[in-house]
């Protein structure tokens, strides 16, 4: 510990901290008092006989370099800065920071913060930490990791009071060198830790993170993130207190579902969900059961559960006639399961009850309602025993909890070591979002395809890639690339004078669109550069004459106009791909047309992409009924549609890294077509 | 207490409670132990010297009768009946039940229950409960009612864990005679009740509902309901367990949204902001701003504050001047605002914070997050004395809040006291969810417009009245009354052959529509009844005989044709005036089209309405943007538009109790005009 004092809350509680938890030795380093936190000090690291391994440096900031070299003289080869005054307070911070990092990697030290809290490993038993003094000392299977120290404190506070227990618990402030996607990278591998919870406002070095959560996804075991910045004014906000930029919220929120990763909406879910998928591991069959005292929390778990997309099954007739006869005549076997009151007497409905739903094809999870025990009520002590019993001989997976939140008691805790039971979760609200979440990345696992790797050069993408424009580049040239890219796309010509365009017009047999081509132009429509539903001869001639004019007018050069075939009818999609700084390609599927542009309906996904995952995408967007006929319009074959989208993503991921964008706008989907009407590609601009 | 007995859990739990609570003398009754709960019985009611007032039946269901009438005897004017076995077990149970009001009404009696737990009154110290036995016995200003009694019990122990005090606490079981509406009713008036919060399956007699909501209303008073049955499974669920049809969601939804009802979705929220309300009351000033010691809790309250409209307003520049001077050089003014680690040496940056808050225009209500005080840390009570000193001076209403979910010790009690402090909120996310609510309803109740009252009978009601077909009414019909009812619609002539066809058609001046006009058919397009963009003499005479013969062949009788003008483009609405069957007549308007109609958008509420609520209705479709001139299309006049919805509301309600629905679908909404294409009006079936 250096740079320790009496006077000092979290060096206070940094060594109260390493007095509960750590078995490690320790050394207090502080040159101006003798003893430090009732221990003798030393003047400097260098002077701790047989050195030190860690820093924990609770030095000013401006002393921290200075710390930072005796450390190494003394072997130290990591060190966690609690400091503030870097870069989230301004740009000189940031300044001071990079110094700091330059000097720590020719140090050979590895960096945890600076402003944070430190981190502890419970199984191993050392801390080197400020976190909150209620952090339970028990170790356990959940691996907690905050960017934010004080959100780090009370994550642990109400660890403490739900009875849950980690591994390790890593806060990472500034991030100046290790970052969240280092930790949950290292975490994945840990045999202790079955599960990792995570609060982050930002998600530095993407490729890491998505190895480890790939790995993660493996081992069956679950990442929980809950990531604050959604909102423009918590983006702003977060900018302020850590100097981190949070990214686009949509790409990230679309990296976590496409990886399987548990995004939640609250810290009180971050905890209970982590902790719960920490003990059950994913479900071997997905669907939900409820046995409930009360039929108001029956009703209400079907209310949430729905929102918040929990599978509750119906149940099967045989379950439906062993329930009826356990049940009073006033009860009604259905799934939530109203136990009815009777149960305070007879516990046994309990365990038929378990026993019944065991039985069910699809229930993999039972939440059982009931109000926790205190001493002096023995019926409800009996209800967990009878629980506990019956969970352990059916195996089946299964979470108890009151109505509305409460904190275990220790009296509750002693009665659920009794009879066995893991998981004592905090209220029906809190159940009902985490075993929706439990449920659906268990299905999630299961349907899992293995990912698409990184794209491979092949033929097809390296005759492509010898496409890419060094600039702008025309409607027509954009098609080319496509069409190599075995993107469906309508028919067109080139036409370069009025003739040629009336024999285009006259090979297509029937009223054609008229497109002014330029690599000068991105918006046609703007420019009034598009003719739709154009006939005859005459009508064609008179369209080329003045569209060249327009482009004229407009002083843009022209290649040519784009005579197709003109379409109506069918759905339309936009299939776009454009780059993000942090992310890369990402490919973005949404209907077209105002109306649905105004409801913000899309589907996001990072690439490359699979054909199930374009898939799931489409099924994402709320109109996707419209896909499958809803109010007379025709089904559409999904798999043609999702075979043009991938051809798109692929394509793009095949013109490198100086594609800005890639867009097929509209694709047009009917019964009998998927192809797209329009094409546009941007590069960077050359540097 | 009528059957109570030792071995009666529920009598035990209604004696103990009596004993906390209550102060009125008590008799018990039983006629076959002379000690019960340690009192001398007596065998009957009738033999309680003086006589009874009230008893409280925890008398097995088959005995209810006998004892309600030896309670009449013995001068009991009301009687809570704990029993189950009645309409909520089947249809026997039913029949018993509706003998068992004909019973009480016939004695005079006024009965709570069946199938519930009892109320306690706690400013007149009166219990006959047998509710969860952590209910406050401190008497507050917050009253809450449910249905369920095992909720009902939850709740109150969830109140004791967070220091929530009521005024009544009443449970409804079965409602045969006394319902939510009534007791509602009965509490907007009682003095010591400020907000009123309400756990239901289903809402009885609409009529006292909406009455009572309207009062509390006027008298500043919140009324805060967890409406059970959202899902469909849940309206199954409950009505498997009390027997009660939960009724339309979405009727209700609109009925509590048009009375400034706060719909919550959790117990714990019905409990905080029920609570919240009846210390805070509608607020000044409905902008909302934070004071955190974690900025990790200013990104959050910001993503959940933008999911549930939390209006925080943006800083003054005088505010951000001033806040910059007491922050840390890392600090930065703003809303939310992380004053920073430094607050907790330095508590005088609260008050300072809390200052420059009240002194903004916008903002009525601060929160502030910092961790609860525990004995031993005194810069926590510290923190509490600062800002209970500061909201006290400035009179700015206040919440303080730890991040995650916290029971409140006794010792955060004591502290709270000492400091003043009213409201201690259960977490970040709690709060963010409340303060979002006080600020709605605070808005709401400011912006009211007086209800609309009764349709009145004037000349045109009247009139319009006496045009109430008996029957099925053909569209040209419908138009007369609408157009009666000053509804715009788009001009039309009946034509009875194909000479009169062609001459309207020449009076229009442009292509048109033509439509079998027959009230034996309500869906023409179906029939194939309607052709579109007809244009020239020959093609309206063609198209004349064409739906002449359509008619014929599906063996329907004609009225005519109706030739209109075509019209193109413009935005279609869909309002219709349908009856549901509790709450009477429903208007509903939604952006019309398949796409929409997919995306389910629509805004729904009960006549009468104000144009003030119609442009409120409109503001909520997500499509709104459309109205205004989103991409390019029009701005429509909305004045004009909520006139025409008013019409035909109004004109709904003058058609009097028959009316079964009355649908201008589509109401065709452009820059410079407002009309009903088509107009569809049906009645009861005659009895």
């Amino acid at each position: 510990m250096v740079g320790a004092s009496d006077g000092n809350l979290f060096s206070r509680r940094a060594f109260a901290q390493y007095e509960r938890i750590a078995e490690q030795p320790i050394a207090i380093v502080n040159p101006r008092s003798p003893i430090v936190h009732g221990v003798e000090t030393v003047a400097r690291c260098q002077d701790v006989e047989g050195g030190i391994d860690l820093a924990l440096m609770l030095t000013p900031q401006r002393f921290t370099i200075a710390s930072l070299r005796d450390a190494a003289e003394a072997g130290a080869s990591a060190a966690a800065i609690m400091s503030q005054g870097w870069a989230e307070e301004d740009e000189d911070g940031r300044v001071r920071q990079a110094e700091l990092v330059a000097v720590a990697e020719q140090l050979g030290i590895t960096l945890l913060g600076p402003n944070h809290l430190g981190f502890v490993n419970l199984w191993d038993r050392s801390a080197a930490t400020a976190l909150g003094l209620n952090l339970p000392a028990e170790p356990g299977a959940f691996a907690l990791v905050s960017q934010s120290g004080a959100v780090g404190s009370s994550l642990v506070g109400y660890a403490s009071r739900h009875d849950v227990n980690f591994s390790f618990v890593v806060t990472t402030g500034n991030e100046a060198m290790v970052s969240i996607a280092d930790v949950v990278d290292y975490l994945v591998d840990d045999e202790h830790t079955k599960a990792i919870g995570v609060f982050a406002e930002t998600i530095r070095k993407p490729a890491t993170f998505i190895a480890a959560a790939r790995r993660a996804a493996e081992l069956g075991k679950a990442i929980v993130v809950l990531k604050a910045g959604s909102s423009e004014l918590a983006a702003r906000t977060a900018q302020a207190h850590t100097g981190a930029l949070v990214g686009d919220d949509r790409v990230i929120d679309a990296m976590l579902r496409q990886e399987g990763v548990i995004r939640v909406r609250t810290l009180e879910d971050l905890v209970t969900i982590g902790n719960l998928c920490a003990h059950t591991g994913p479900l071997k069959k997905s669907g939900v059961a409820v046995l409930s005292v009360s039929g108001g929390a029956c009703d209400l778990i079907a209310d949430r559960g729905q929102e918040v997309g929990l599978d509750l099954p119906a149940l099967s007739a045989s379950a439906y006639s062993r329930l009826a006869e356990v049940l009073p005549p006033y009860g009604h076997p259905q799934n939530p399961l109203d136990v009815t009151g009777g149960a305070l007497a007879k516990p046994e409905v309990w365990r038929r009850g378990i026993e019944v739903m065991a039985d069910e094809q699809e229930i993999g999870f039972v939440g059982i309602v009931t109000s926790l025990p205190t001493s002096g009520e023995p019926q409800r002590d009996m209800t967990f025993q009878v629980v506990g019993e019956a969970l352990r001989e059916t195996g089946l997976a299964g979470a108890i909890f009151p109505q509305l939140d409460q904190d275990q008691s220790e009296y509750v805790r002693q009665v659920k070591a009794a009879s066995g039971i893991e998981n004592v979760l905090p209220s029906v609200d809190r159940f009902t979002v985490a075993a929706a979440a439990l449920s659906r990345w268990s299905t999630w696992l299961r349907e899992r395809v293995a990912p698409v790797g990184a794209h491979e050069a092949d033929a097809t993408s390296a005759r492509l890639a010898s496409l890419v424009p060094g600039a702008a580049v025309s409607e027509y040239s954009a098609r080319g690339i496509a069409i190599a890219g075995n993107v469906p796309l309508v028919p067109a010509s080139l036409a370069t004078d009025a003739a040629e365009a009336i024999a285009a017009a006259r090979d297509i047999q029937g009223p054609v669109v008229l497109k002014i081509c330029s690599a000068e132009v991105a918006h046609k429509t703007e420019l009034g550069g598009v003719l739709l539903d154009v006939a005859g001869d005459d009508a064609v001639g008179a369209g080329f004459e003045a569209l060249t004019e327009r482009a004229r007018q407009a002083g843009v050069n022209l290649e040519g106009v784009l005579v197709s075939p003109f379409r109506k009818g069918g759905i339309e999609l936009l299939v776009g791909v454009t780059r993000d700084p942090d992310w890369g390609l990402v490919l973005a599927v949404a209907f077209g047309g105002a109306l649905v542009e105004l409801l913000d309906d899309s589907a996001l996904r990072l690439l490359p992409v699979s054909r199930a995952e374009v898939l799931r995408m489409l099924g994402e967007l709320r109109g996707s009924r419209l896909l499958s006929g809803f109010r007379g319009s025709d089904a559409v074959d999904l798999d043609q549609v999702a075979n043009a989208v991938v051809a798109i993503a692929d394509t793009a991921l095949a013109l490198g890294p100086d594609l800005e964008s890639f867009e097929v706008n509209p694709l047009r989907v009917s019964a009998d077509a998927v192809e797209g009407l329009d094409v546009l590609i941007t590069v960077r601009a050359s540097s």
